[in-house]
C-alpha cells in the first residue's frame, strides 16, 4: 500500500485538519465529538442542512459546506459512519430555530445513527426532517444497504435543497425539494481498479487487469457483473441506458448531468464521457439543462466513473443555477 | 491499459469536445486549429493572456480560461506541445489590439513553439510578450528541458498575471507581474506509481511497490533519488525543505501554498500534506496569506503530489485574491 499518509488509523483527523486550516475562511472544525460547519456566523431563521457518512469520499461532504449547500458535515471513519454524538453536535450547532434537514445516503449504518442522532435532537426541541437517497440503479440490496445505494446523485440533493434554504423556505418545504430531487435523480458507476482502505492495507477486491465492473458501489462494493475492458463509449452506454430507463425519460425532458470520477480517473476522461452522454440524450432529444463533470464523490484512489441524471423541471434547474461558495463547488459568489 | 477512451490517438480532441460541451457558458472551441477560448464577447482594451502546453495534465491549461485568468488555451497532444499554427490561432483570436502575454512552461519543444509564433503574430502587428516558468527545483536540465522545468508554479503565474490584466495593466505592466511571480516561485513533487500515455499503452517509468520518486517531473521525468515508502510527514518535508531553501524564506515573509495533486491521488492525502506545510511553515514564522489544495496541474492518472510556494508581496497577493471565474477555479463571481 502506497499512500501519501501517516497513520493508517488517524488519516481521518489528520486530513480534516488540513481542511480546516486550508480553508479557514469558508469552514470551522470541532474535533470531538468531529464536525465540520461554516465559518460564517449563524444567520437566524434560516433552516440548517447537515449530512455526513463514511469518510474516503471528499471533497464529499465537508468539501460542500458553505453557502447555498450544506450548514455542516459530519465525517465518520474511512467507509465507517459517524456515530450519534457528532451528528447531533453538529444538528445543536447549526440549528437556528428553523430546523435541520439531515441527508443521508442510504447505507444501513448511516440511516440508524442518522435516526438515532434526530431523535436525541428532537427531545431538545429541535425540529429535525431528514431524507435518504438512494440514487444508484445498478443493485437492489448491497453490502451495507437494504434497497438502493445512495452514491453522487447526493451531491445534488444537497445542492438543490442548500438552495431553496438560502431562499427562505421552511423546513416542510425544503424537506419536498430534496425528496423531490431523490425521486428523480439515478446513477450509475464502473470500477476499472478496486481501492485500498488504509487500516485495511490491501485492495478491497480483486480487478483483472483486462476487465472492469459495472455498477460498482462506492465502497467497491459488488456491480451488476464484470465485462472485458471496452471503449469509453462501450462502457458510458452501460451507465446510461438504466439510469435512462429508470427514469423513463422522454423527449422534450429536461436533465442536470454530473460525470463524477471515483479519484483515480484524469478528468480527460471524464470529459470523453461526457461527450457521449451529451451525443445519446441529444438522440434522445432530451435537453441538458445543468452540467457537471469531476471528483465530487469518490472512493478514495479507484479508477471509475459514475454518471448521474435528474430529471429536472423549471425550478429545481433555477434552484440548481442558485449562487454557491463553498470549498469544492463555487458558482456566482 | 485500462482507460476510459475510445481511441488512443484522439483522446485530445475528444476529451477537449466534451469539455466544450459542457461548459460552453465559459468556453469556446475551434477545432482546426485547436484552441480553447473565453465564451464571452472581448470586451477592447484588455491584455490578453495565452498559455498551452502538451495535454494530460488537466484542468491546466483549458481549466483556467476566463475571466481573471486566460483568454485562451491551446492544448497539445498528450504530453506533446502544441505546434506554432494554433498557438498563433489563439493570439489572433484573443488580441484585442493591447497585446499578447504568452504563459510558456520550460520544455524545449513548448518554448520553440511559442516563439515562433510569436514572431508570426509580430509579423502581422499583434504585440506579444513571453514569459517562461521554471518553478521546479527538483533538478537542473531534465528530459526536455534546458535549465528548470515548469510545473504547478504555472497557475500562480496564470491567476496573478490573469488579475493584473483584468485591472487593465498595459502588456509590459502584465508581464512584469508574471516575471515576478516566476521569479518568487518553486515547486517540487513526487511520484507514488507512473502514469500510461495512452497511445504509448505502457508506464512510461517503473517503480517498486515499496519505492517513490522524489522530484518527479510532471511527464514522469527522473527526479532527485529514490526512497523507500515514507509517511507523508517525511515525504513533505523532502519537497518543502528544497522549495524553502531555494526561495531563501525568512520569518516574517509571506506565501502563498499550492499542494498540488498529480490525478490519481485522493484529495484526504493532500490535506495532510497540507497539514504539515502549515506546521512547518509556521515554525519558521513564515505567514500562509493564501492556500490551493486539489489535483491542477496532473499527470494523468499519476499517483503522486506537490508542493509550491510562492514569496509574496502585498500586491501579489491582492492580486491572487481577485474574482476568477473559470471551470477549474472560481472565487469572488
Amino acid at each position: 500500500m502506497k499512500k501519501l499518509i501517516n497513520d493508517p488509523h488517524n488519516v481521518v483527523i489528520e486530513s480534516v485538519r488540513g481542511f480546516a486550516l486550508a480553508h479557514a475562511e469558508h469552514v470551522t472544525v470541532q474535533e470531538d465529538p468531529m464536525f465540520v460547519a461554516r465559518a460564517q456566523e449563524k444567520e437566524s431563521g434560516k433552516v440548517a442542512l447537515v449530512s455526513g457518512g463514511g469518510s474516503g469520499h471528499e471533497p464529499l461532504h465537508a468539501g460542500f459546506v458553505g453557502h447555498g449547500m450544506l450548514d455542516a458535515a459530519v465525517p465518520g471513519a474511512v467507509f465507517t459512519s459517524p456515530t450519534p454524538d457528532p451528528i447531533l453536535a453538529a444538528t445543536q450547532a447549526v440549528d437556528r430555530g428553523a430546523g435541520v434537514l439531515h441527508i443521508v445516503k442510504n447505507y444501513t449504518g448511516d440511516v440508524l445513527n442518522f435516526e438515532t442522532a434526530a431523535e436525541l435532537a428532537e427531545a431538545e426541541d429541535i425540529k429535525v426532517a431528514s431524507v435518504v437517497v438512494n440514487d444508484d440503479v445498478a443493485v437492489e440490496d448491497s453490502l451495507y444497504t437494504a434497497g438502493r445505494r445512495g452514491v453522487a446523485g447526493t451531491m445534488l440533493v444537497e445542492k438543490i435543497a442548500g438552495a431553496a434554504a438560502e431562499r427562505g423556505d421552511d423546513l416542510e418545504g425544503v424537506t419536498a425539494v430534496a425528496q423531490r430531487v431523490i425521486d428523480n435523480v439515478r446513477s450509475m458507476g464502473v470500477a476499472l481498479t478496486a481501492c485500498t482502505v488504509p487500516h485495511a492495507g490491501k485492495p478491497s477486491f480483486d480487478l483483472d487487469d483486462d476487465e472492469v465492473e459495472i455498477g460498482i458501489g462506492i465502497h467497491g462494493e459488488p456491480g451488476r457483473h464484470r465485462i472485458p475492458m471496452a471503449t469509453a463509449d462501450e462502457i458510458t452506454d452501460q451507465l446510461l441506458d438504466p439510469v435512462v430507463k429508470d427514469l423513463s425519460l422522454a423527449g422534450g425532458e429536461k436533465v442536470i448531468v454530473l460525470v463524477n470520477g471515483m479519484g483515480g480517473t484524469p478528468l480527460s476522461e471524464l470529459y470523453i464521457m461526457y461527450a457521449r452522454v451529451a451525443k445519446r440524450l441529444g438522440e434522445l432529444n432530451v435537453e441538458v439543462a445543468g452540467s457537471l463533470v469531476g471528483s465530487y464523490i469518490t472512493s478514495l484512489e479507484m479508477q471509475g466513473a459514475s454518471v448521474t441524471l435528474l430529471k429536472a423541471d423549471d425550478e429545481m434547474i433555477e434552484l440548481f443555477e442558485a449562487p454557491v461558495n463553498t470549498v469544492a463547488y463555487r458558482k456566482g459568489m
